[in-house]
Formats: C-alpha cells, structure tokens, sequence
C-alpha cells in the first residue's frame, strides 16, 4: 500500500473553509509552493480556460489577487465589478445569474454581500465556484492565506499559540480563521478591544465542534491579566490539553512569555457597528500594534500579521521590522489562489502522505427541510431576500436538541425556533395532532425524522395543528 | 458551377439584423455548429486580437457573453463599463470616440442609450462594429441566439408555429426577433399581456415590407379566442398563405391545437412603461407561463424561450422541464458570437450550399438627405442629441408616399412631415418657389429627387418659401 | 569606441516626463517604430507579464490605450477603474495599496487626484510604474506621445516653432509639454484664449531650469499682435538665440509668416475653472480653430494637433485635412506605450547614436528634509492626505534663495515658508537659538545643510526658538 494519497478536487466548489479537508488544505499548500518557486513555468496550466469574476461589492484587491492568479495560470477572465443594483435589480434572482455565467465559464470568482450567497452559485453554475466573501460568513481563501503564512514560517499549525487582536467581534476572515485553527489544532488567544469581544456562538461552535476547551479571562485579576495584553480567553486543543489547560493564571502568563507564535491584528469594522457603538467610539480605546508593545520577550520571533488594508492598529515602523507578515501574507495569496484554481479547474493534482490527515471528524447532523413556514431568522440571509424565496427551498441542520437550535445550510446562522410537532400524528388518534413548545420534552421524544418545526402558534395552526395544553397554559399566563 | 458559394463577413460591421442575408445568418449558425462543436480547438483563431468592449449602459450578460467568446477565440479584450456621464460628459461626440478606440482594437461592441448610436460608431470607427443594443432599437445578437436556438432545435425557421407571449410593445428584442422571423418565413402569434400589444409601426413594416398576412382577433369570440391563450392577432408568411390564413376562426384553434414550435416569453419591462402604464399596474395581469399552461397539447412539443433575465412570468418549475430552452438560449450565445467575431475579423470563411437565400427581397428605398431643417423627431435618435448634431447630417429613407413618411436612417424611427416643396421652382418663374401642405396631391407629384421637406412652416419659409395657396387656406382655418 | 550606446530602463520608473533623458526618449520613439511598423510580431514580448491598470478617476481613453498596448505585447491586464471612494475609504494609505498590488503584478499604470500619487506607488510598488496622470502635475505619456507625433512629421524637435493655443492655465498636458519642448530645443509661441494664460510658476521654472529667453507681448500694439493669432509670449531655445530673439515685433511676425511648425489646441478645462472664472464665461470667447483660421500662409504646412477630447474648439471640419494630426496622435499611444512598457519590463532595449543626448542639464537642488513641520501648501498634494500622512515625511528641494522657494518632491509644488533658523545654535551660546525672517540676509549666510525652514512662528517657537529683534519688530508692526 502507497504512503500517498492523490488528492483530486476536480469541480470541487469552495464555499467555507469546511468544504476541505485537512488533508486537502495541506495538498493545496504544497502546489502553492510549486506555484511560487516556479511562477514563470505556470503560464499554460489553465490555457484556454476562464475565470468569471463576479464582484456584488467593491474589493479591489481580493479580486486583483484572483485574476491574477488566473492570468499567472494562463487563463483569461471575465469580470462583472460592482454590479450591484442596477444589473440585477429587476428582479432576477442570482440562480438564474449563475447558470447563465456557469455557461460562459469554466470557474466562478464571487464576491456578494448575502450571506450564503455563494452556496447558491455554487448549487446552480455547473462549474466550480470560489467564494470570495459572502457578507459576514466566510471569506475562505483570506483564511487559506492566512494558515499558509503561518504554515510556511513554522512548518506546523498544531500546538501554535496564536493571538487574535483587535475586533473579534465583526469581520469574517477572525472566525473562519478561528475555526480554521482549531481544526488544524492551534491553540488560540483572544485578545479583543473593548466591547469587540468574540460572539458566543462562535465560542459555542468551537467548544462543541472542535473539542478542545475554552479557559475565559473576565475574572481574572486585572493586573495580572493585563501583564502582557488584553487577553480575554484562551482556547486550548484537544490534541495538547495538558500543556496549557487548567493552569493557575500565573503560570499561563509564564507560558505566554514563552513565546507568541503569531499576533493576527484586525482593524475595527466601524461600519458594521451598531449605532450604540458607533456612540461608544470603540476605536479610541483599540490597541494600537507597534514595536513599544513587541518589545516584550512574548514577542521575540512573532509573526505579525494583518488581513489588510489596515487604518491605525497596527504602526507603520513595523513595515520593516522583520516579524511583519502581511505584505508576504498578501503576497502569497496568488500563489494559493494558483494552487487553488488549477486544482478546482482539475489541470492539476496532488499527491500528499497518508499521514497527514483530520484530526477532528466534522459532525453529522440531522437535516430539517420541512415545508413548515419556517425562514432563517438572519436578515442578511441569501434564503430569505425577495428575488431568492422564489425557488430557494429554507433548509436547516438540527444542531442541538436543548435548547432545540437550527443552522441555516446557506448562512449557517443558528436560532432557537419555538414550537414542534410529530408528523407522526396521524397513525394515532387525530386529537394527537398537538404542537408543543420547542423547550418542552417533546423534542427530544418526537424521532428526528418526523420533527415539524414553527417560528410562531399561527403557522402550527394554520398547518391544522392544536396547542398542547403545555402551551395553552403558557399563553394563558401572559 | 458549384453548388456553394463563399460567405465573407471580413470587416463588416453587425448595427441592425438586416445588415445579414438570410444566407450569411445561416452561414452564421453553421460556424457556429463547429465552434460548438469543437469549443477548445478555437484558442487560436483570433490570437494577437483584440476587440473593445464599449457598454454606455450596463448589462452584465451580454457583455460576458462578448467577452467569454473572444476569450475562446483565444483573442484579448479592453472593456469600458458603465462609461456614462463621467467619461464623455466633457462635451465629445461618440463619433470621436469610436475614431480613437477604432485606433487601438480590431473590433468594438458596443451597447448605447441612443438609438443609432451603433451606426455613428460603425460609420466612424474604421474596424467591424457589433451592436450589443442601443437605446429601444436593435440588439441583433440576441435575435441570432433566439433564430439559432429554433433552428437548432428544429432544422429549419420556415413555416414554424412560433408565439410571442407577454410584453410586446417595449423591448427591443421582440421587434427584431419579429422581423427576422418574418425574414426566414415563419407564422408569428402575437399573445401580448393586456395593454401591452405589438405597436402598429412594427405591424406597418412587417406588412409591408416582409408580405404575408396579418389575421387579426379583436373581434373574436371571447370564449374562443382564450380557448388556449391570450391571442391576439397571427402573421402568416407569404410562402404558406393557404395553410393558415382566411380559415374560420375554429379550424384556427384547432390548427393551433396540432402545436406551437416555440412560446417566447419576455418580461413586463416595467422600466419603460409610462406613468399612466404604470399607474394600470399592467403587470398584475401578466400571464405566467407554467406547468399548467403548457399542459395543453398544443404545446407538447414547444419550445420554452425567454431572453432573461425573467422576474415572475416564467415559474421556476419550467426549469427541469426539457421544454425549457432559455438557459441553452444563453450558453449558445457564446458560440454564435465566437462565430460572428471571427466572420468580422475575417479570421473565418464559411461555404454554404447556393439554394439557402434569401426569398425576402430587401426595399430600395429614395433617400433624403437636404439642409431643411428636418430632424428625426424620436428624442433618443443619436442624431438629434446635442453633442452629435455638430457632425451628424439628418438623413432618411422615404418609406411611403401616403402619408409622405421618412424613416430616420440612424435609428429607424418613421414619422410624417407637414410641409413639402421642389427644388424644382427656379427653373420657372419664382413665384413657383411654393410649399405644399405634405398629404397634398403635390407629394407625389414632385420627382423624388426635387422634393424638400420641412418639419414647419417656419422652416420652409425661412428658405425663401411661401405657402401655397391650399396651405394659406388650411392655417386660416385655425 | 562604439559609437551607439545601449540604454536600459529595467525596473525604472516614469512619473514626470523629467525621469527620462532625452536621449532615453529618442530610444523610446525609435523603439515605438520598430513596434508600429511589425505591430503583430510583437505578440510574444511580454507573455506572461501582467500591468495592473489602477484608475483612481476616470479616463477610458488613456486607460484603454495602455492595455491596447499591454495585450499587443501579449502580456495580462489586472484593472481596477473608478476606484474612488468605496475602496481605500477606510482610511488605508495608497503605499500599502502600492505594495500589495506591487506583489501581484510586473508593472503599475496608476491615475490618481492626488498630485504626486504616482510617486508614492513608486516609491513603495517594487515594480516599475507609469504615471498615468495625478490631478494637476504630471501626464508624461501624453507628453510623449505629442513629441512622438512631432518628431515623425518633422524628424526633429530642436528649433521648430511650436504654437500652444487655448487654455495654457488649467491642464497637465499643455504644462509637461512645456518642459518637454524647452528640454528637445524648441521655440514655443502662447496663444492663450483671454484670462486662460500660463501661469507664472511654469515661466518662471521654463526659463530658470531651461534657459533660453521669454519675448512677452502684453505691450504688443494690439493690431500687430493680433495680426495672425492671439499671441501673448514666445519662448526662445538656448539653441537658436538669435534667430528669434530681440527682434523688432514687426519681424517676427514675418518669422512666424514663415511657417508655424505645430499648433497644439486645448479645450477650455472648464471642470477646473475657479467659480470666479466660471462667472466670466471664459469659453465664450474661446477661439475655434477652423479651416478660416489656418487659410494663413503661416499654417500652410502646420501640423493640427490635439490631445482630445475635443468640444468645440476645433472644428470638426479639420478632420478631413491632411494637416489634423490629433487621430494619429491617439493611435500613436499604442506603439509608444508599447515601447514603453517593453523598456521597463526589461523586454527590450534599444541602442542609440551616442551624439544623441540631451543638451539640458537637469539642475541639482540641495535637499531638505527636516521634521520642523513644514508641510507642502499645495491642497490636493498627496504628502498632506490624512491618510498619507502617517508614513509620508514632507521633502523639498531648495529652488531658490531669494526669496526662498521650497519645491516639494511629490507634486513638485513650489512655495515661499516665512520662517528659518540655523541648526548650528547649539555650537555657539544658547542665545544664538533665534529664528528669522526667511527673506532676511540670514536665508543666504546659514549653511544649506543646517538650515531649518519654518512656515509658522508658532512651529519654530514650539521648537524653542525665539524670534531675531527683526522678527519682533515684523511682529509689532502687525
């Protein structure tokens, strides 16, 4: 038996970071490195093919990384910018878009500010699709970008201390990124600015997904937390729980001194903040990265990134300084988008040893895909936009029985419906056609298979369902 | 002798389908069969090529579909998106433009919100010019995709059933698809949404111009006419007039019932309806065209077009049907263009078998091109727009005596001119130098070459003018 | 000893017509031949290079030109076009911008508002990079261009006369032009429209940095300046002083009946004019140049040129006579800039006679460079942005000293700070620690590399100087 795997992701679409494997994230970054040692011996890979690239909001340089990793490659591109309002605007919806430009070409690039927007390109062009950012969801390969930074200056991701800074609160690339380390079995510092703390259910997902454990910070004494930086929280991974898990606080500081492996610097989304923050002006307390603060022993050999474009967090004297990742970081995405392409267009594959593998199983989940009223309670939702309903069927995974949670498969937002029932009713009297409510015992009684699902008492009702007494009771009360 | 003859396109420009023979559009589609056919063998057809890309207006399709066949032609492409206002609102005329950019590619698309601004492109720019839409006038591209798809599916145009369904008075496709249906003698059903029928300048031309017959059923029986759908008149090309014309309206049902070839749907194209149309809200009468509706027999064997994009008047459950033929519609797109563009560039030849012409002789009209004074009066024909009229001289076709009617030869429009005289005056005394009121008995009597036309009596006077005596009555009148 | 010398421009940049010797310019337009006339041979030179277009405002003809050039040489295009204000708005400076697209691609073509961008981009990019226009300073490839055209009518530039006409206030072209003429040896003649005349600035650079001689005729009798044309200044080459110069004004008006070799029409910049302007409606009495104007003997054989777009300055008559050479010059773009990109691709290099070689010695400035906060007082200079001020440090070169001038090294601005004083206090007693009056005698006595240059009493006081008895006198008057 061969110690290698060929790894094939011929019309292969990436939409999250999920959609490979650990495996087939370490194939793709050994043909990065083929891609940037010979960069000029590449030019016919994807000859005769084309790009589409499909930007609904403006990113110049996500876009300009794409086409020219298309053009490295020999192929052509097609590019629709910020097409926005006007193209579309009468009313189409963005399937029929997709299957019209997945005619023209070989591979779709797209940018669009519906999260879960590019699932559906991808469900309907026919030709691999590359999502380059879908509103507040995923942002794939600026992650891919960011684990092959890290990868390529420390061979490894397992074990890593990494740092995240800044706004964990807003901004995709953190918790793709977050989730992205996890799987790759880093260890993560938090060290959010104020007010711009990581939301828990991207916690939630972590502990429950990925295993691992989540050491919080809040009560830490002050002085000692703040010994180094803001450190929030610290996540730990299954693989080394004994290193750095339930540790007195000191000795967690000393084992931060130890050595960073990388400080990943965000800037404040200030337009994504509510009003309130807006009023809060959370930018003016935001910690600024310069050598002052690298000075610490902590930071001796980090490596200090950036997803880019940067404002004030992070100093320009550190341009120079050579712990500075993130013009390489921006750099190196043309070779990974290289790498990336011509493995999804399928002119090239790769060949890794069976060693290197997942550690972490993704979780099965049951799908709920019922007809009953139920919408993802996301606003930004591609499901839920007018010119989609009209052909996009809502589905959900069931990711938690109590408190009973479903999770959009466009925009993986989670939310806690309401009211269930069995379609079981019927083989049973037909006074068993009860609802219940969602917290009630019945969800976990009722089999997976025959779970019905409400967002109000209306729709279970209008579906010929009557109220258990449970619930009569509880609208009694009110 | 041989039985084929040599089709050459090399620097032609495409502004209006009538710029094609019959037998160039079917040597059209037989190049594009092969380009079709043999997609990836095309990569070095037109290298070293380059064609401009020029959209005044956007269209995100379209224009992909231009660029993706370049692309597969192996050739390259400069594209000017979005221009507007902006980039020539310095005060330059179009056709300054077209000279520069004829300059730099060997062939230009161009998309423009005036009518005829094609024209002044081609008349200017010293390379092949393909319209890709101006203002409500042509987009003959699209009209070859829809012939191409029928003649695909069907071998042949001649004698087809085709039916025109929804919003016939705007949008330029259907007028096109009209008239080049009439070209290659199929039987149009004309199945307007209400309030939305075909304009009577297109039912005018089409009479005159392609023969046939026109049978209309605004007097039909309620009942009958809504038998199968909403018809509301038949074109019957001249080489089958028995078949269908003249019959009783009974055996017109019952022909129809023996099948429809092709249902092209189009969208309320609400952007153009007037206030008063839009206070009608015309669209919530929009017919949909679904499962139901096509159940009938007739239309068994029909195929399902639609230019796209669609917003409600298609369902989506017409997608999986293979009756559905408006996604092939786009994807052919790409071939037909790779087969225009390298006709254009003279990068292709094509034979086609001598029998395949034309049996639509095109009219010779007399042209009308003096210093009268006389302006097309469409207000979005290039040739009245400011910036152009320091260059443009108004020209037309004299299309009918009878009403004396001129047809803007810019962007097709016809209107009637009020006055007329002959230059013809000064060869007898000067009191001959007289215009005429135009439905006088005198515009058929002065030779064509003679006549002079004024759009007022100001204009005809202002030239050394007075009126006739019939004209002094008529203005004493009011 | 050879008699040809090889020039190289590998990796440089151009962003003023200044970076390029003359002789690097005669290489450049011999190279541009040798491109236009085997234009198809060309197609292989840069294959595999990729130019980003990035146009931070708007320009389809320029933009179009340099990616015409680009695919002719067979190389890739990234573009980025209408950029403005959604992109970099976050308050990212143009230098991360510049080496992150640096790392995409082989060479930049930049447009930007801000005077002296193009320098920033090139400063940081790591590639070479063309200034494609940044606001009002500098367009070289334009200037170009006009000399290309000149040079191949009349083989030469040295000695012609060359009329510029129009608006000589406003308009980056008309001011590189300028400087371009002055360095290959030609006589200019002004011909402003009323109120649109050069400014002084550019007079005063022309005949310090150029030598030669200004003849101003505002004191002209108006019948004999007006004889021909609106002639308001000549310029007279170093080279040919005596040809020209010093005449009596009745002979040069027979000089300039002798033939004017070019004339080089503007249109009126009106989207520049101050409100004041505006109100004066200065195009109103803009002159049109028509076949009237040029039946003069002395335009008999005058090359019409024009960098267009036109309005109504020039007829459109003019495009039928073989003098207009404005189309020509547009096409012309293509060869040059293909040279162009070739050269500093390091695709070619050209040998050129080596008695070719400019007779213009660039003047060498002292430099000045302090942090004393003295900042460039041009508005729309690039090293004053908020953005950009956090990593640009304000740079000057010392063009005069009486009165002292500072020159900024972006936007090559020129301006007179108020304040100075000697770094060299220290040495002597602390009392010497004084700041003076920039047009005292102390501006010529204090070393140049010891002098600090203040543009505020305050900045110097701030830095704990304290005002010389003559500063204190200046201020007590007030």
């Amino acid at each position: 038996m061969s110690n290698e795997i060929r790894v094939s992701l011929t019309n292969k679409s990436l939409v999250t970071i999920d959609d490979l494997s650990n495996g087939e994230i370490e194939a793709l970054f050994s043909l990065a490195d083929v891609m940037s040692d010979s960069m000029n011996e590449q030019i016919d890979v994807c000859r005769g093919k084309i790009m589409a690239s499909l930007f609904f909001e403006p990113s110049t340089r996500t876009r300009l990384s794409f086409e020219t990793a298309m053009h490295r490659l020999g192929g052509n591109v097609i590019s629709a910018v910020d097409i926005g309002a006007t193209s579309l605007a009468k009313g189409e919806g963005i399937a029929d878009m997709a299957r019209v430009v997945g005619s023209y070409a070989d591979i779709i690039v797209i940018r669009h500010p519906w999260e879960g927007a590019a699932k559906v390109v991808a469900d309907y062009a026919g030709v691999p699709v590359i999502n380059a950012g879908d509103g507040g969801h995923q942002h794939p390969t600026q992650t891919l970008c960011d684990l092959y930074t890290i990868k390529k200056e420390r061979q490894t991701i397992k074990g890593l201390k990494i740092a995240l800074w800044g706004d964990l609160k807003y901004g995709r690339t953190i918790h793709s990124l977050i989730f992205a380390l996890a799987k790759f079995g880093a260890n993560i510092l938090f060290c959010p600015s104020s007010g711009l703390e990581v939301p828990e259910h991207v916690i939630k997902k972590l502990t429950t997904e990925y295993g691992g454990e989540l050491e919080r910070y809040e009560t830490l004494d002050q002085t000692a937390k703040g010994g180094l930086f803001p450190l929030d929280a610290i996540y730990i991974t299954p693989s080394q729980p004994h290193q750095l898990a339930m540790m007195p606080n000191i000795s967690i500081q000393a084992e931060l001194k130890s050595g960073i492996d990388a400080l990943y610097v965000t800037r404040p989304q200030r337009e994504r903040f509510t009003t309130t923050e807006q009023g809060q002006e959370l930018e003016k307390s935001y910690p600024v990265v310069d050598k002052k603060l690298l000075k610490s022993k902590a930071f001796r050999k980090t490596l200090v990134m950036h997803p880019l474009p940067r404002v004030d967090e992070l100093a320009y004297e550190m341009d120079a300084d050579p712990r500075s990742m993130y013009f390489k970081q921006a750099a190196r995405g043309v070779p990974l988008r290289m790498a990336l392409i011509a493995l999804l267009l399928g002119a090239k594959e790769v060949s890794i040893p069976r060693e290197i593998d997942s550690f972490i199983q993704k979780k099965e989940y049951a799908v709920y895909k019922r007809d009953s009223g139920i919408r993802c309670s996301n606003p930004r939702c591609v499901s839920i936009q007018e010119t989609e309903t009209k052909y996009i069927k809502p589905e959900f995974k069931i990711v938690n029985r109590k408190p009973l949670t479903l999770r959009c498969v466009y925009c993986e937002h989670g939310f806690e419906p309401k009211y269930i029932a069995s379609s079981d009713w019927h083989e049973g009297r037909l006074d068993s056609k009860k609802y219940h409510s969602a917290d009630s015992h019945w969800t976990r009684k009722i089999k997976p298979e025959n779970l019905i699902i409400f967002d109000s008492e209306d729709k279970a009702q209008a579906m010929g369902f009557k109220p258990s007494s449970y619930v009569r009771a509880q609208s009694l009360e009110k």
